[in-house]
């Protein structure tokens, strides 16, 4: 299957390489970024500022390969590919919430952001909490690991595979 | 840019046609499908029966071109794309977040279905509350028509050119 995806914008963000990168956006609190929209995309943001939070899809083009075993950053333990954000997967695709503060013509002023710099933008949707599971929700490996998230970084572990750290 | 995606599943539900389908999984309570992983994948599976819920990237595979301007479901006025879930996309891929009731071998018993049947599977990632904005949330043209998301049924606005009628 080969499909075609349409590079529709760019991400900005202060992180250049992966080292120091937060490994969730619930650790990027206060990193700026900026979502540069390509001109032919633009009509597409109407309305867009209305939403505190959008979610992003981008690809992560530096990752190359991909293991169905890994070790994820919160863990010593080896687990599948899908129960982790690792970026190297079959699909490298990323999908990061992050608040949006400002619409200027085809620029996102976004926060929270934990992607590479040059990060080819895939889509944008808008963020509604209200669509989301309301019931109680168990999160496997991860669970009581979530507290320490915002202190975690990255570390060498998958440099110059990935172009995000968004990878739990 | 003409990136390679590998189909990695299918997703099977009770929708074999637009017509009748919920919006959005808030309103799809209740409807029972099954993710089936190719054989070669199955190993990235590990540890993910320990997450009640996950987030299924798939292919919109029916939807044919993209408009930049729409009118949703829950609105009578034309939106951006982008600030709608709307299946005609530049590039044409659904996320859902749906809960996982089983894990059996490479087949995944999944709740609160929202997308057609035969759809192609890209990616599943964990759903980790803990990571999402914690901050209260603006939801733009949305606001107060999250109420009577339930009640609200696809009509064939859309019909023969999406495959999931995740749409808001």
């Amino acid at each position: 299957m080969n499909v075609e995806l349409k590079h529709i914008g760019v991400i900005h963000s202060p992180f250049h390489e992966l080292e120091g990168m937060p490994i969730q956006p619930a650790g990027a609190r206060g990193v700026q970024g900026t979502v540069e929209v390509f001109q032919e995309y633009r009509a597409g943001l109407k309305d867009l500022d209305g939403f505190s939070h959008i979610v992003l899809l981008y690809l992560f083009h530096q990752s190359q390969g991909f293991n169905l075993h890994v070790v994820p950053y919160l863990d010593t333990e080896i687990r599948g590919v899908f129960a982790t954000r690792a970026p190297r997967r079959p699909n490298a695709i990323g999908l990061s919430v992050v608040q949006l503060n400002m619409v200027q013509d085809r620029i996102l002023h976004i926060g929270n952001v934990d992607i590479l710099d040059g990060t080819p933008l895939l889509d944008i949707k808008p963020y509604v909490p209200g669509f989301e599971p309301q019931t109680e929700v168990r999160t496997g490996w991860l669970e009581g690991r979530k507290l320490n998230v915002e202190d975690k970084k990255a570390d060498s572990r998958f440099a110059g595979k990935q172009d995000s750290n968004n990878c739990l």
